[in-house]
């Protein structure tokens, strides 16, 4: 019963709840443009003072670039970290704006009001939701039900340069059973989400490099080298044509999918053509025999970046390309070894050059698939909480992107993660006109406080 | 002994013959660009009052661009048409001259002495070695013995954009029974050749298309096509593992050498590992057991000369691109038909498409090899006349590239082309301190008086 009365706080808070995320929103905190360092500093200050407010023992906590907020509240159930990010994106194109990006307002919409403003859904509405969930448990109870550290970065849209050093510094302090982080969303617009794997990435770039100089096709076409015809015959001998990946090894460490996520994924009935249709295309384009929803979240892939060689201007010119060059990224899962990976392909790429070519590799990171022990009790905890909350029940689900703080958490911390958002994929997040729903935000913070009274039971 | 007379007089004379040659190197006729276009009108205008000391009946003809020198000359012999053309490369970057590119100078270097100068080797040097072997026959005999028209473009450098109309409007006062061309080089720097077969270029430019804007590779990798990969597979298969062009048809018209033509190339001992060795390759690249010079003069090709596709920029964005293309040419040989090599492409390209992507082809250009009749008997008289005049006997030879004033006249005058010239490989065209060989300037007077000779006995 003491539940559903932190939910009718909630409910009945509302309009302070909207106002309070309102004068957050109006903050510019770009935390890219350095002419918005203050604005980032003042969006960290109101942070303090809101968790300060709340009676945490919170504080700004200096880095490099812009500052951390590190807040804790003592409770009785297991402790955890809950992560967000307080800085935005830039506006630009601030034409296309229907509305000033940080003159935030509630707006009536057909499916809804929505808060309209840069940063509502990324991520100042989705962390607001957690800290509304916590004053609703201590406005009904005066307590907390789990010990809480809260750790808010204004970094993550620049690139998180202080992320690594501030986690490895303050790792007792940040260091919890399980961490939350409220930066996704919804699988589609009502089916409530836990992420509990994320695909690593390895980033390589090569350069073929054949004749010295730039050659006439026409003087030496024929004899010498090309380049760019080198660098397709590698690009193309990557996959077979069931669409594997075909350096040695690269399936090792990539597990299958456990029967009760298969059927998860499945009840999901992922519609793979509105998917595709949305950015004009029809066709699964992975491995013959694998799902769609497998190929975007539990499959590796291979994929080409960029290629450039040669002559890229109007018209045409006659030219052998001296060197020609790809940007090729590995999106990997499981227990696959970004190292191993990146010798393999680079032994195959060595074995595919004639005697008279040479290539050259760069590194663009190397980091491993984060895979979160779904067995922790915590996991289930959110499931059924999320489940009660929402019209569907709630899935675990895998990520094709990567979302780097749960791989440091993990890494550095030796934590698991749990990343559950309320954003929807018509949140426009990093475009104009960025907005979240009022559903989102109200049925967010109402998620959390079950999620908190799921996990105080522990 | 009358041509001995000739020859002598061609000595004798060699300081006068190189002062009008200096004269004309020092008239910037840069054709593309058009600030220079009254040093372009100068030349022409230089050229016609030589040809009228000659004897000749001369005219500079208007083209929309710049003018054409037409001259004529009767004689008892055939009737050639001699072609070379006035204008030259602009000088740019002017920093790298060691001497100003229009104040030309004889100058003695280690191998021998030099005409320095822009123009001098390119193409007013060769043309003149012409001009000074009609005057010694003059000179000596009061006759030409062939009907000799002359034909100077000003436009070469710059495309020739005036070129196959004036054929088309003047072919009766062109056509003559072969053309001579001086506009080409030694083979090596002793071997007197004459260029016998060129190749011909389809160029081919294809854009794959295939979501409607780039993705996130994260969130769509796997399940989403990559053109740059789709690409990547279309460069690929047009070679088999023995390097030959996959496309159908593709070898129809590809003729074999004549045993003539094998042993005259055999003869050259033609020094791949040096000819590789000055770019910095060591292999050669082509079809497997085809020697260096059938790869690069009879043997048609299929190059990449540029691709680009994703991001391409300094450091690495994860990225699936929306589109990616290419630049494509194949050199044509022997009666290769280009648009049906065209058709086969564009077919062979769609073939390789996934339903849910789209190619755009754009062409650019479209043109067959020129084989020329080498047992016409001109092309023996010129052959045995180089060969009494350098240290080592002529060879007919091919030409990897495309001198596309000899299709011309083979398609639009019906004439056959022997392509003779004094160039070395040192020459410098196009690059700064161009210069022309004394040796080459005077020999290659002494050639055209001998081949003149020669022709005038068929």
């Amino acid at each position: 019963m003491t539940l559903n009365k932190i939910l009718t706080q909630i409910d009945s808070d509302q309009p302070n709840a909207v106002a309070r995320l309102l004068a957050l929103l109006k903050i510019a905190s770009i935390s890219t443009d350095p002419d918005f360092a203050p604005q980032c500093d003042a969006a960290a200050d109101w942070l303090v003072d809101a968790l300060v407010g709340l009676g945490f023992d919170a504080q700004k906590r200096p880095t490099h670039g812009h500052p951390m907020v590190v807040g804790h509240a003592d409770g009785d159930g297991p402790h955890v970290l809950f992560y967000g990010h307080y800085d935005v994106q830039p506006v630009d194109p601030i034409g296309l704006w229907d509305t000033p990006p940080f003159e935030p307002e509630l707006q009536d919409m057909p499916n809804g009001k929505v808060i309209r403003g840069r940063g509502s859904s990324d991520d100042k509405g989705q962390l607001m939701t957690f800290l509304e969930a916590c004053r609703a448990h201590l406005t009904v109870t005066g307590a907390l039900p789990c010990k809480i550290t809260v750790f808010f970065e204004g970094e993550e849209e620049s690139g998180s340069p202080s992320l690594i050093p501030f986690l490895q510094e303050n790792a007792g302090e940040l260091t919890a059973d399980i961490a939350l982080i409220c930066d996704t969303g919804m699988f589609g617009d009502a089916v409530p989400a836990i992420i509990t794997q994320l695909r690593g990435l390895l980033g390589q770039e090569i350069v073929v490099h054949a004749a010295d100089k730039d050659l006439h096709s026409g003087m030496f076409g024929g004899l010498a080298a090309n380049p760019a015809r080198i660098l397709a015959n590698i690009i193309a001998g990557l996959h077979s044509d069931s669409g594997r990946v075909t350096l040695p090894g690269f399936y090792d460490g990539v597990p299958e999918l456990s029967d009760d996520i298969a059927g998860q994924w499945q009840s999901l009935n992922f519609d793979h053509d509105s998917f595709l249709g949305g950015v004009g295309l029809s066709e699964p384009a992975g491995e013959v025999g694998r799902s769609p929803l497998e190929m975007l979240w539990s499959r590796p892939t291979c994929e080409v970046n960029g290629i450039t060689g040669g002559y890229t201007g109007t018209g045409f010119k006659t030219v052998l390309p001296a060197i020609a060059s790809a940007k090729i990224s590995f999106r990997l899962v499981g227990h696959q070894d970004p190292l191993a990976i990146r010798d393999a392909f680079q032994d195959y790429v060595k074995s595919c050059l004639p005697a008279d070519c040479t290539v050259e590799f760069t590194d663009h990171g190397a980091g491993p698939a984060a895979n979160f022990a779904t067995d922790h009790p915590a996991f289930d905890a959110a499931r059924r909480a999320l489940s009660d909350e929402w019209p569907n029940a709630a899935v675990f689900v895998g990520c094709g992107g990567s979302i780097p703080v749960a791989g440091h958490f993990k890494d550095i911390l030796g934590m698991d993660s749990m990343l559950i958002g309320f954003g929807r994929d018509d949140d426009q997040i990093h475009s104009p006109n960025e907005k979240y729903d009022l559903n989102s935000f109200h049925k967010g913070a109402r998620s959390w406080a079950r999620i908190l009274a799921g996990l105080g039971q522990l």
